[in-house]
């Protein structure tokens, strides 16, 4: 990386090195007429913050990041396979602007490709240079994501009334720390395992993977909190996203819903908890409870939240020298803050 | 194992032998909540056939089976994880007589258990002692079952009619070539990995572990074959099954109702494609069906063709030295044929 770049700089250049060696991985072991499916998620883009993570860990720690690579692109498989699932049970119908896998190549492909593209994460991850570590690490925190991803679903607060094992383990009261120990298991694992990953390849000590593990775990909190913000106040044109779809989704694992709730009372509260347990909605009724909810200003908390979760990020890293890589992961926790998609 | 033991007794002591390890696997990682989930396919039973394989092939290979049971086990979570995704695929209620996981508990936890199972597969190997060639082996194999799969499902003749990728790549002509390049990638793929697998944990040389993907490979055919038969001729209580349902799932790639058209003419043939094509089929047209297929005599032919391959998953062997445990490959070569579940 050159001297003179900037965090978006970084991530072009990240997306630029990493994009061929997925596009190899996905493509090497595929019929052509698979390899359709298989390309069509992650040509769809992304921000490629994951890898960037990952590489700028390893360099930050001491390593070589290309070294890092074959990693990289692994993680950034890792995070278009949950999405590929997550889509699924969510019957998300747009991601980045695009019909999602599911919706484009119909559930037996897209099922087939998220398989797929968990043994080609295994084959990038057999050639990495600390491949049993990085192996272990992947499973330890895939495993810790699949916890997360059923919290998330259980905390829906109605819908999937086909679905008798979620009725009958809904949570119908979630506080902040749950809201917190989900999110870090939901969004946090795969940050969590990308700086980890990137210690690991920069050949690190035990206590500096550890240290990047804290950084990673309390990124994720604060990428999930705005990502929270930006699925209720952000911009369609910017997120690829509907707006507003975690209240369509019921969902009580949204923090700014979470802590909204707890600052409304009487009219508003009943008015709001009834379009979060409704299965239809109409437009006027969801701008309503979003107007209801901004004027709790839970949008600036929310800020605030991120922000500290972002601080705590950076000090995670303390003991590491001062750094271009360093300073651009630090560039990198404002901003997960700050951004609009 | 005992000298005086025979196949019937050699697959329960494996099941005996597996059994702890996959509950403690699936049991360590999750959640109480989730456990109940993830131990429910496993629960059900099933043949242990694959981990069999893998334990006697390391002893015929020289090695103690006790060192393969981490990879034994591995393999019987990775032929229920693809279980549990073929189920969705197919929408198939009931396996091993009782629901299948998404029909008991919801799609959701399905998929999120068929991710965790992968994620403990891995934990698995990891523990293994050749695990980077056993990880290797596993994500190879997986891949070609994808691919199987995926050309299970163009062979079908009708159906899926939301999914236009399946609609547009449909095979409309299916050969015996054809059905054996995907029954080799669908179904051997697992006891080619399950066979290779053992003969690593032993220590054999490649030549060896090559042998053994050979006979893996052959004795996947011959138990697809009669994996066919048993599904249009089985009894449901034996196999747990409905009878037909290939008939039911429009199934070109079931190799009784390819050489059963080949000898169909005239009104018999028309009458066999168009419920083959049917969307819903009564159970006295199924009845007709299946009465044409056996007057074709395809029963006695796949026998005899689920043998020949049969024979030549043990000539595989030749090399190896007389013992009791190729014995008792050579006895579940021979057991894949005549079964009757």
């Amino acid at each position: 990386m050159k001297e003179d770049e900037g965090l978006p700089e970084v991530l072009e250049e990240v997306a630029r090195s990493v994009e061929p060696v997925i596009y190899d991985a996905l493509s090497e072991n595929a019929s052509p007429e698979f390899q359709e499916v298989l390309l069509y998620p992650v040509k769809a883009g992304g921000k490629r913050i994951r890898p960037a993570v990952l590489m700028l860990s390893c360099e930050a720690a001491g390593g070589n990041p290309e070294d890092a690579l074959n990693a990289a692109a692994a993680i950034e498989l890792i995070h278009n396979y949950t999405l590929i699932i997550d889509d699924i049970i969510d019957h998300g119908e747009v991601r980045r602007g695009m019909p999602t896998l599911w919706r484009k190549y119909g559930l037996t492909m897209a099922l087939l490709a998220a398989v797929q593209y968990r043994e080609v994460v295994s084959e990038l991850l057999l050639k990495s240079r600390n491949s049993s570590r990085l192996l272990s690490i992947v499973d330890r925190y895939v495993m810790r994501l699949v916890e997360g991803e059923r919290l998330d679903v259980l905390f829906e607060q109605v819908g999937r009334e086909d679905d008798p094992y979620v009725v009958e383990h809904r949570r119908m009261s979630v506080g902040f720390d749950d809201y917190v120990d989900m999110v870090a298991r939901k969004t946090s694992s795969l940050y969590e395992a990308s700086a980890m990953m990137g210690a690991v390849e920069a050949g690190a000590d035990e206590n500096i993977v550890e240290a990047f593990r804290g950084f990673g775990l309390n990124l994720g909190i604060s990428f999930q909190i705005v990502d929270d913000l930006l699925d209720l106040f952000g911009s369609t044109v910017e997120t690829g996203k509907q707006v507003g779809k975690d209240i369509l989704e019921h969902k009580l694992g949204n923090m700014l819903i979470l802590r909204g709730l707890e600052r409304m009372d009487g009219e508003s509260k009943r008015f709001f908890m009834s379009v979060l347990r409704s299965k239809q909605v109409s437009q006027e009724d969801l701008d309503e409870a979003l107007s209801i909810l901004a004027r709790t200003g839970v949008r600036e908390n929310a800020v605030k939240e991120a922000w500290l979760f972002s601080e705590k990020a950076k000090s995670m890293l303390s003991m590491l020298p001062d750094s271009k890589a360093k300073r651009l992961l630090f560039e990198l926790a404002d901003y997960v803050v700050y951004r609009n998609r």
